[in-house]
Formats: C-alpha cells, structure tokens, sequence
C-alpha cells in the first residue's frame, strides 16, 4: 500500500499536548490536499458560533500532494482558518521552504488549536514535538525572531514560520510570515496565531517522502518544467524582473489601482516606480521558494536616502501598487521602506496599503481629523506618512490602533460617510487588480471566498491580457471581451484551474499564468499518489473545492447576498484605459457565473444537483 | 441543512468515558449508513497486529439509513467488529428492537472499546450514558439478564443486547442477543463483548428521527409493502410458517447438509423435522422485529417430554438443520430444546450445530475419544447428546472447552486428521446451505468476507430456486444452472443486492427473495437522507462496501489464497438431488467471479483500475 498522505499532527496549545491523527483517506482523493484537504478540516473542527479569536478556532497548516516534491515550485503550504478580520473562510498561501520541512517530518497537515497560558514557539521534527516558552521573543520582527529561534533549537535545516508585532497585537490583517518575507497573507491568520499566544513554529524534518514512482514523477517533473519555460512571459518577464514587472502593463491596461481606485493608471509613476525604475533604483537580486525554476521573488536593499540599508524580500508587485499608486506615493525608496518593514512586522502589506489609501482619502475629506491622526500628516502623495503609518498600524500606535481593525470595520466607527472610500469586500481590502478594466475580475472579486481577492482565479489573465487555454475549455480564438459585463461563465474553468496549485502544494503563478496545463499536474499528482488521474478529475475535485468552499460560507452566514463590490465601481465610471467611463454591472456578471457553476440565481449558493453532482450532497445530510 | 446522520457515541469501558463524534459526511455518501458505515470505520480503528480479544478491538454498532422509519422491516442493526472466531472481519446483523432505540437516543453509530475491570452494563438514553455494576448478572442467560437489567434501569421502553455465559467464557462463535432471541451471530461477537467485561447494554430513545421526507417515505413504505407480499415466496410461505418452511424444499433440491454434509438431503425426516411437523409438534406463534410486515420468526415452546415448558425463538430453518439434519438427529423437540438452550447461554446456533456435527463425525473416526469425551456420548443421531453439547459448550465444561474454539482450531489441536471433518471455510463454520446442488453459493461461500457465509448473497435464490429480478441483470429467461461451475458473474450483482439491507438498516430477508427491487430501496433512502439516489448508485455503493470489506480483509491477511471450500465438497461427490455425483470445481467459478468483479486472478484482490472505479483508490495512498 504506502504512500505518504494521511497523517495530521494535532496540537492543544491549552493543554500542550499533541498527537497524531490520519485523516480519512476519502478527504484526499476528493480534495486531494492543500486548501482542499484544510477546508474539510476546518468545516470539520470549526463552530460557526465561536468568537473569532476564540482559543477553540483552528489554524490548519496544510500541505499538498507535490509538495516537496520535484515538482516545479512545490514548496508551498495553505493555511486555513476562518479569518478574523472577515467572519468568512481564511485561506493562506505561502512559499518558501516550510511545507517540505513540515511533510519531511511526517505530517501533511498541521492543526493548531487553543491557546498558550504565555508566549511560546511551536517545534516539530523527526522525533516529536515540543514547547519553547518564547516571552523573550515577544515583540520582536520576524527576522529578529527566526534568529532567536534558530538560537533555541539544536542543530540546523530548521523552517520558521512566525509573527511580527501586529500579529501579537490582534492587527487583523496580520500575516504569518516564513523565510523572513514569503507571507501566509490576506485574512489575518497572524492575528489568529497571536491570539493563540503562539510566535513561531520551527519544523525540521528528514525523512524521504513515500512518493508512489519518484522516478517518473522526476521525469514528469522536467516535462513540467519545459512547459513552464515556453511561456514567453514567465521565461521573457517573470524569472528576470519577477513580479515588478507588471506595474507599467497594469498601468497601461487601466487596471493599475491609483489614488484609492478614482484612477485606474499612473502613468506620471513609471519613470519612478516602473521595473526598469525598479532594478535601477534598488539592489536587487532574485529569491527562489523551494523547488522554484523561476525565482520571481526579488529580494531588495534600499542605496540611497533616509532608509538607506533596510532589505528584505520584495516589494511585489501588489505592494509597489499598495504603497504607490494607491497612495499616489512615486518614491520606490519609501515603498520599499513601508514593504520591508511590513513584512518585519508581520503585516498584510496589499490590507495594510490599501488601509493607509482609504483613510488618506478620509483624511482629505476630513472624516479623519487631527484628533485621529495626531502628528501623521496622512495625505496623497506623502511617501513619509505611508512608512510611519505602517509602523503605527502594526504597534496599534495612535490611528494605527483604528486601522488595525481593517478599512470595513474603521468605517463602522467613523461613520456612514467613511463607507464610500472603503475599497473592500467582505471586509477584506482590495488588492492592485483592476475591476473595471476587467470584468473577469469584478465577478471574481464580488465571489471570492476570502473577500476580494486577486488571485481567485486572477481573471484578466484571460479578459485583459488576453491568454487562452484549450483545455480549459477556453478556446485559442476564444473572443472575450474586457469590459463586458455578463457572460462569465469562461470564469468558472479559470477558478477550478487556479485551485489546483493550492490543492497539490504548488505555486499559483504556475497556473494563473497558465503556463503548465491541468493535465501535467494531473499526471504529476498521479505519479506522487499511485492512482491514475486525468485533467478531468482534477479539475473537478478543484471545482469541488470551490463549492465546499462556498457552503463552509454558507454556514458563516455568507451566501449571494454579500457577494458585492465596493460602490465606487458600481457607481464611479473609470477614468483611463479600455475601462474608461465604465461601471460594473455586477448583476449580470453574478447570474451568467451562477448559472455557470450551477448555483441557485436567489441564494447563490450551489443546487441539490450541483452538490450531488460533486459529491457534496453529504453535506446536506447534517453530517459533519 | 438538518437531517440525522452523523453522530457517532465512542465508549470507553477502560475509562468509563463516552464521546459524541461526528462521522464525515463523504462516509454516508459513500457507504450509506449500517455494515458499510461500520466497516469503514473498523479501518480506522482497528490495529491489524493487535490480538484478536485484546481490549483495544472495537466493538462496533452502526444502524442503517431506513432503521427505525416506516420503512419495512426497518429494525436491523449491524455490529462490525473483527472476529475472534476467524480474524477476518466480523459483520453480524440483527433484527429486534435495539436499532431503532439506539437511533433514537441520537446515535447512528455505536462503538464500544476498551474493558472494563468489572462486569458493567453500559446504559444510553435521551440523556446521556451511565455504566451500571453487573457482577450480580455475570453468569446469567440473556433472558434473566434482560430481566435484571430492566429491574436495574428507571422506566420503561428499554432495549437490551447482552450476552450469555458464552460470551462470558469467550466461546469463540458466540453472539451478542436482543428480545431474547434476535441474535447479533456468526463470528463470535459476543465472545468480543464478553472479553470487554460488556454485560449488556441498555438503549432508550425518545428523540424524533429528523427524516428529510417522513410523509414521501411512508407512502413510499407502503408501495414497498405491497411489492414485498407481490411476492408469492414471502406471501404464502415465510409469512404463515416462517424459516422452517424452508426445510422439506432444501432437503428436495439436495443442498440440506446432513450426517455433517456426507449427504445433501434428508428425506426420512422429513415426517418429524418438515415445517408441517414443526407446527404440529411445537406450540407456536409468530413474532415480528421492529416495522415487519412479514413476522417470519417462530416463537415455539415445547409440549411434551423431557424438555416440555422450554420455550423461546425459533428453531430457524438454519437450526433445525444444525442440530438436526447435520447431526442426523429427527427429534424436533430435542432440535428446539438445543435451540433455545443456544440463544439463553448466547451461542450461535449456527457455528454450535456444525461443530457438535464436526464432533460426531470425530467420535465415528475414533479421532474424538473418550478420554476426551468423557460422559458425553457423541454419535449422529444421539438427539439428547446435542442438547447436552450445547450447555457444554457454552460452559467450556469437558469436551466444551475444545469445541468452544470452533471447529477449525479444535482440529488443529486433534491432528491433521481431524481436518477432513471440518466443514467450515476461513474458520467460520457452514451454515446449512448446500455447495453441491448450488455452485453460486459455492462461490459464494469461498469469497465471503466473513468465512462460510450462507447470506452473501443466498445465490440459492437465483440457481436451486430459479428467481429472477431483471433489476440486476438477471432476464427473466436467464438460463443459469445449478450445478455448472464457472460463469458466476450473476453472483456479483446478487451480492450486492444483498448488501443493500446492511446499508439501510433493514432485513436481508425481503432482499434474499428477490421482492423488494433495489430502486425501491433507492427511493427510500433517498427519502430518507433528501438527496436523488437511483437503483445504479445504490447498487454501486453496495458494490464498493464489497470491495471495501475485500480489503479490509486483506489488512489483516487474507486474499484469494484463502478463498476456499472444505476438501469434503471439493473431492467428495454429491449423493442427492440434482449435485448428485458432483463436486466443485472451485477454480473455474473463481475466476468467473472474480473476472465480474475487477479483480485480479492471481491475488484475488480488486484492481487499481476497480479500486478507483469505486472511489476507493484512496486505499493504495495508504490513508487510514
């Protein structure tokens, strides 16, 4: 028999015990593993009507069925929680070397429960697990932290994985952040690890991962690679100049987000923030997660000026936008400063710029006052206020302690006039992903599980930048247009295939680039587990997943009725490029994705068909 | 949402601690409810090296989708456990009142494990679950145990399993009883129960069973009703006379094992053991399980002679020819006093008989001497010795103590030449369905799970009784003979017809005949659960609990190697009815077999490809 799937490392931090559990073998071959496999868990484990931050509420480290594996970019891990700064379904992803570390050690799943009387670090290898207690550790950046406990632990190859100061201070976009910079982001899952009194995991594991045929999987694995290569812009864009290089194309397209989305291009910004701007202005070189061919990570040291020696990972692309166009912010200095320190703090960088735009607009109509910001001079434009307000959020310092509870619930306390600059869905702040440039990602936007969300499945892929794929049913003269509402259904095949890296522990930008096809995995997947599997079933265990997906939101109270966007699109026509004077009709977009998902046009949620078609239907049961 | 599925009561008699866990829901969906459902968590139980008596085995009792609805013949209850007996997987079924009470106080699911330092009775209510002191009824038949446990017990309503002084003393085939006389058999679960200090347990349940359609499933039920007495066999014989009624027909049609299968008919006893002797002999009246419309089973006191005033359930078709045709005896009030002896000190009447029959073919050989036998004259025919054998037996008293081990293990300790007379297949010992006049049940027996097995699927039915149900692919002109070995498919699709009831909770008999048609079935779990089912699904379902049964056993060491016959029916030919001066080729029907149902030749186990036909490729990742 074999295989390596199965084995769940569960820990009571309460009770500082943990114990191994195997999971049912069903659980992976309908949801295969990573997010898929976390979110049965969760729906498992959760209680709908627990506090948020409730000791009870599980975080659920879940690792795929390539992880760790030859796979190109198989480092990655989900981690599935139900999101504190939302009410809805939290779903993490991250890269670096963690995963791998973690299955090494014999468990493909990580659950989390309780909370710790006192600060403490989490550490699991070979031999078992144990308790450092971490007082000493509290307060520190999560560079400063995996320093200290590499300092704790004997011997070397340990993975950290830990928060900053807004994790332990409740900031509700809170990342858990891994190799100092590759974030488990959107969501707040470090404000949930924070509550549990939890500052770091170590994992160290040696043991050889059971693979079924780890020979064809190397061979398939180089196919993949090839594959991945083809592609122009992952070999011609990604892998030299990584995620940076998209600023001028969104920007062209319309789509770049600009002075708190009342502009949708920055064009006066390429000279400073564009990626020629990009690699002449910062020290940059490249970082490669585990098993990455492409190592579209930058890794960057600011030369000159005020900030001059802060580094670290980054910025991206989504925090050039969040820290620039957003805040109408054109020093790149001042968007590394705000990105490095984020990341050292343990914040969500795309919510926490996207948080600072919000009340800059705020700021300018005088929703917040003097009386709120105190010396921070918040206005567009003010590089200076962008890295202090960072800062303040993550210490919960001045308005940092309002911010810190996310743009949604900062305009429930300020009153109904701040609702119009929150730049949200389902409390979740937007990313740097146009929606009326493209109307794949308004729908995408109004219906991820998350809140808004970029990369579910990262439509304008397909609308504005105009990729095809065949076997996604997404023919190579497929017309589609960019600013149509209605007609989503093409959405639905891109949001299956952009699940399946989340599922098998490989990275997103494999599949939203639509680089490697649904059938390599497929073949990948199959050599890891000793089972045949086609395209076809994998992507409808991916659709599969986005169901449960949306029931696990059902019983949190999410359904249709909050599958919304931020009025501003609704209302605002845009000002630049192919979505210029253009608002969404959300509507319409929302009845042709329903009806191509099978969901109900009234609740939105999926029919009796559909769950039984999916072999969900259990779930109407009252099973558990 | 809603529905009633899902809740499973996990006792701990080392503890004394019991605990509400909530089954996933993939498992109803994929295994429906009753032996499927127990058997796939006895896979994620059971430790295959652990010893067969060990505390740790679980115990398991696991209620069908349709038990306690309107449903006909809705009472039943299976107990998964792996047997003592055989060590392949144990699954045994009964009628009574427990089921439906036990799913009324909120449980699908019951699992017993551990043991308890003390003889307890383990008491479940509406309220909760409470352990009594049962040392005082440690000793005791299940009649009188049922009866102190009522007198211990607030209330009325009360439901009982317990065991007797068999299981007790941990005779290897004893069963675990209810109302007296419905009898949890075959494989020993109550030498289990016993070897958990588990006197009985109580079940009381008030709560209403959240049907997701109760009025649809009524009428539904009384459709089934009607196509059940459409049936003539039902109608005209198992209604007014019950099992012995099948009697004179076996022995016609020579499949009647008798003198320990030397012969297949009986015909000269017909006079005093035929089912019209039995009525006028004995005093009888019907008595029906829970929701029966048919009330097949006998309720019989004896009149006259040494045993006059004995009464209790049956003797069953099954028994008569135990203790009867088997050992040659023709006294039916010595049959019925061997009977309800049997059923008070909790044995299997079935395993007892065939043991006493094995031992009289012994005594014949001189094999059995006796030094060992002591008093007890043990010779076919010798009516008074069975009845003493069963109280021996029971007690492990002299030659009862050897015999108490089955007859297998009790030949290994004779010497190989006691093996010839052994008739019993992986341990388990021959019911009293013919092998030689009908070569789907020799097939049949070969492969069934749980050793000799004479209700998986009764294949009789289809070639000795000539029934046919186009529902499972068996045309109304299918040519199928008796006594030709090879071309069983036909066994495949009967097997899973007669899986069905296990699933759903209700009686195999309405099944076994064919009356009730697999989509009725259907309709009424889907009634039951809200969710479409059809005919073909539920079939599969029943296919896939096969196959998951099939490996199951094979965890613990059994696979087609272990596929076999005793040597009697494969080298010694038939002496009456239609196998007359046959043997079985045990070879050809195999492969015929296991060809239908995607299993490999060689190692007789299912096929990647069949595994993941079925959904339970899950197997070969190595998940529990």
């Amino acid at each position: 028999m074999g295989g390596y799937f199965g084995t769940a490392l569960m820990v009571d931090l309460t009770e500082r015990t943990a114990e191994e559990s195997l999971l049912p073998g069903e659980w992976y071959r309908d949801y295969i593993g990573g997010e898929g496999l976390g979110v049965r868990l969760l729906l498992d484990l959760v209680d709908p009507e627990a506090d948020l931050l409730s000791p009870q509420q599980p975080l659920i480290f879940s690792t795929g069925s390539l992880t760790g594996t030859a796979a190109p970019a198989s480092g990655r891990c989900a981690v599935v929680f139900r999101s504190p700064l939302t009410g809805t379904l939290g779903a993490s992803n991250a890269g670096g070397h963690f995963a791998p570390a973690l299955k090494r050690a014999g468990y493909d799943v990580l659950v989390v429960t309780g909370q710790s009387a006192e600060p403490v670090v989490l550490v699991i290898d070979d031999e078992g697990v144990d308790f450092i207690e971490a007082r000493e550790a509290w307060g520190k950046g999560v560079g400063a932290t995996e320093d200290w406990v590499r300092d704790q632990v004997e011997g070397t190859g340990w993975q950290i994985a830990s928060i900053g100061p807004a994790g332990e201070r409740g900031v509700l976009f809170a990342n858990i952040v891994t190799d100092r910079h590759r974030a488990f982001g959107r969501g707040g899952a470090g404000a949930l690890m924070g509550s549990k009194n939890l500052k770091a995991i170590a994992v160290r594991g040696t043991g050889e991962l059971p693979l079924s045929d780890p020979e064809g999987l190397k061979e398939a694995a180089k196919a993949a690679r090839e594959e991945l290569f083809n592609e122009a812009f992952v070999r011609d864009e990604m892998k030299p100049y990584g995620t940076p290089s998209f600023y001028d194309a969104m920007s062209g397209l319309g789509i770049l987000p600009t002075r708190n989305w009342q502009r949708d291009s920055f064009p006066e910004s390429i000279p400073t923030l564009g990626y020629a701007a990009y690699h002449e202005t910062l020290e940059v070189r490249p970082y490669a997660c585990f098993g990455c061919p492409i190592a579209c990570g930058r890794h960057t040291k600011i030369r000159t000026g005020k900030w001059a020696g802060m580094e670290g990972g980054g910025p991206e692309y989504e925090t050039v936008a969040a820290f620039g166009s957003k805040c109408e912010v054109m020093d790149l200095n001042a968007v590394a400063a705000a990105n490095h320190l984020a990341n050292d703090l343990g914040l969500d960088v795309i919510s926490t710029g996207q948080v600072i735009a919000t009340a800059m607009e705020w700021a300018e109509k005088g929703i917040l006052g003097k009386d709120r910001l105190g010396d921070l001079a918040l206005a567009f434009g003010n590089a200076e206020a962008v890295v202090e307000a960072v800062r303040l959020i993550a210490n919960r310092e001045g308005i940092g302690d309002l911010l810190a509870e996310g743009s949604a619930r900062a305009a429930e306390k300020l009153g109904p006039e701040a609702e119009a600059a929150v730049m949200a869905v389902r409390g979740m702040e937007m990313a740097a992903d146009g929606v009326r440039g493209s109307k794949g990602e308004a729908v995408s936007h109004a219906v991820s599980p998350r809140g808004a969300d970029h990369l579910r499945p990262y439509a304008s892929t397909v609308d504005a930048f105009g990729y095809r794929e065949p076997e996604l049913g997404i023919a190579a003269d497929a017309a589609i247009s960019i600013i149509e509402d209605g007609n989503k259904g093409w959405v639905k095949p891109l949001m299956a295939n952009a699940m399946i890296p989340n599922l098998i522990g490989t990275c997103l930008f494999t599949n939203i680039t639509l680089a490697i096809k649904p059938s390599t995995w497929a073949g990948l997947h199959s050599k890891a587990v000793g089972r045949p599997m086609g395209k076809d079933e994998l992507l409808l265990a991916a659709e599969r997943v986005i169901n449960l997906e949306r029931m696990v939101n059902a019983t949190f109270g999410f359904d249709g009725s909050t599958d919304i966007l931020p009025e501003r699109f609704l209302k605002e026509p845009g000002a630049d490029g192919p979505g210029a004077g253009q608002v969404v009709n959300l509507k319409e977009s929302l009845e042709s994705f329903y009806e191509a998902m099978g969901w109900e046009p009234e609740e939105g949620l999926p029919s009796v068909e559909t769950l039984t078609r999916l072999g969900l239907d259990w779930i109407l049961y009252g099973c558990d």
